[in-house]
């Protein structure tokens, strides 16, 4: 995936940095820890702090310090949870602010204008995510409003800087899913994202839709399924032929203290830890755990200690990150299925808490 | 200054890591910080993590990834500050834990056994602290106790690693400050402290103190005043003889926001900032001052980012540290009334917020 900032491999894990800061690491840390593309919320920066200051400071970027690629989203899936907070017309959404109830609205044009604007080098179009289940009516109302907004953002000029990928609708429907899928592959984007998934449905059904869904999108440009953030997930978003996904996972986990590791999850407010001196990974060699035990990570969570999360989010992305490049080799090796098979395995049989 | 993990110039400024963390950074950002002690809470450590899992880890050190010199305090202040959670007797003070209410008991003995045994660098004595203002009764009752157990503590046995200094109270009052330095100076410490200040009274008051119980202290040790961490305080510490100081001040002004520069403190939630794309502090080589603007740093403490006090943190303790390395070097060459004057005013000339 070749874009403004750099090129990325696939398949690839992109931390999410909401309020234009991934929760708790620096660019810096994000870089060592091997992570190719930072996601930021168009929703959140649109918000707080508003396109005016992000342009005058030189694009999101300079804003946030970190120079590799960025993705953004359009603020539909933030929006369309707001719920009885949003008013959707064919034309677009209005909605009231999560931080002071202001007034907003979001269109089509205004979306791509705005992740343009701020130099993201993917945005994405505004789409209609439903929440699961839903009926064949909304569901069938959200792909036709989702390829007429894919169409007029692919009438908005964008900088050659900017990629626009558009958003595959249609929840477990299989029929409205290719008829989404066809719809905007018609208007020929650089790019695809499978939505309207991990919203409420089971882990089989995801896959199973998430698997044929991108079977019906081109291969040769970059297949993303949003909301993906588990060891477990990502193998299986990539069995499904998905390239890049996003999650706050890894951070969320990180904060709460919850490890990603080879072998499974560990909470670590569980009371074995408070005398345990070994890392946290042993397999790992993160700074998190070359340098620190889990004794020491459990006294840091247990005394609300701003390192514990630090320490962790670190630890889990970095995780995720290596994770993911195991399993481009994996791929490029011909090892595929064992590679899969193997940390599947170790992802479900020790999980801790 | 000669400890077990290293060698101290002085004057210097020692960093709180009050649960075997400076808030929010790592040991090695403390390290690239130019910090040269961390101080660590004898009271907050005896509660949690407690003796055992800290000596199971091979000490404090081991503990807390921090190979530089440890300074922990005897845990008197924080008991005292307990108030009615606390019982004085002659042999040593009762106290209700502040997180299960759980009764724990310091003695002169059992706190020095406790700094040796995690291994620190620097223990303190247990001492008597007094909020001021109080009755000449009261200090004078302080003093006495002060110096019986200074007399216990150095009777116990501790290992060549941990130095064990003793403490000077006696309020305001010049005589019984004299009374009580005399008393310990003849127990023949390798190094005091000046406790009991910075508890309620003026800051003219305080400094007049310093100065005079600094004056009756062996030249030849260390002498540590407690509590102290702006950087206008710490110039008027050196200037009144310390050699070494310690507050919490530079952390917890970094997660509320308030940055220490050269040209006085500013407060980052002042509206002024979120457009500010300058450095924190222009003069300043720290990686938050290279790396972000005022704007973006803005933008997190709004956003309640976690990265904000953390990058804030990191700033305040590196610039406290090289205002210290600077002070060193204006003492070396004899400009220190120039360097004095000219910080000074800096301090008190533009402070914002």
């Amino acid at each position: 995936m070749q874009l403004a900032h750099g090129a990325v491999e696939t398949p690839c894990f992109m931390p999410v940095g909401t309020a234009a800061t991934v929760k708790g690491l620096t660019p810096a840390e994000l870089r060592a820890a091997q992570t190719q593309v930072v996601l930021a919320n168009t929703y959140h920066l649109w918000l707080r702090p508003g396109l005016d200051t992000i342009e005058a400071a030189g694009g999101i970027h300079r804003f946030m310090a970190w120079d590799g690629p960025i993705l953004t989203d359009s603020g539909g899936f933030q929006v369309f949870s707001l719920e009885s907070r949003r008013r959707i017309d064919d034309d677009g959404v209005t909605f009231a602010s999560h931080l002071d109830g202001s007034e907003h609205r979001f269109t089509p044009e205004n979306v791509v204008a705005f992740q343009q604007r701020i130099g993201s080098d993917v945005a994405m179009v505004l789409d209609v995510c439903v929440k699961l289940p839903a009926s064949h009516e909304e569901l069938e109302g959200a792909v036709r409003l989702t390829t007429a907004w894919a169409r007029r953002s692919s009438a908005v000029a964008v900088h050659a800087q900017t990629k626009l990928f558009a958003i595959v609708q249609g929840g477990l429907d299989a029929a409205l899913r290719e008829r989404s899928a066809r719809d905007v592959i018609e208007l020929d984007f650089p790019g695809y994202a499978i939505g309207g998934l991990s919203v409420g449905e089971t882990r089989e059904a995801m896959y199973a839709m998430a698997r044929s869904t991108a079977a019906l999108l081109p291969a040769d440009k970059p297949r993303y399924l949003m909301g993906v953030g588990t060891m477990r997930d990502c193998i299986a978003a990539i069995d499904c032929g998905v390239d890049c996904f996003d999650s706050v996972y890894p951070t969320r986990c990180g904060r709460n203290g919850r490890a990603m590791t080879r072998g499974g999850e560990l909470n670590l407010f569980n009371a074995a830890f408070v005398r345990d001196f070994s890392p946290l990974d042993p397999s790992c060699d993160c700074p998190t755990c070359t340098a620190y035990t889990r004794a020491y990570l459990a006294h840091c969570f247990r005394s609300k200690e701003m390192l514990g999360p630090r320490l962790l989010s670190y630890h889990n992305v970095y995780a995720l990150n290596a994770l993911m490049r195991e399993a481009r080799d994996a791929i490029g090796a011909g090892q595929w299925e064992t590679f899969k098979a193997r940390t599947t395995l170790a992802q479900s049989s020790q999980s801790s808490g």
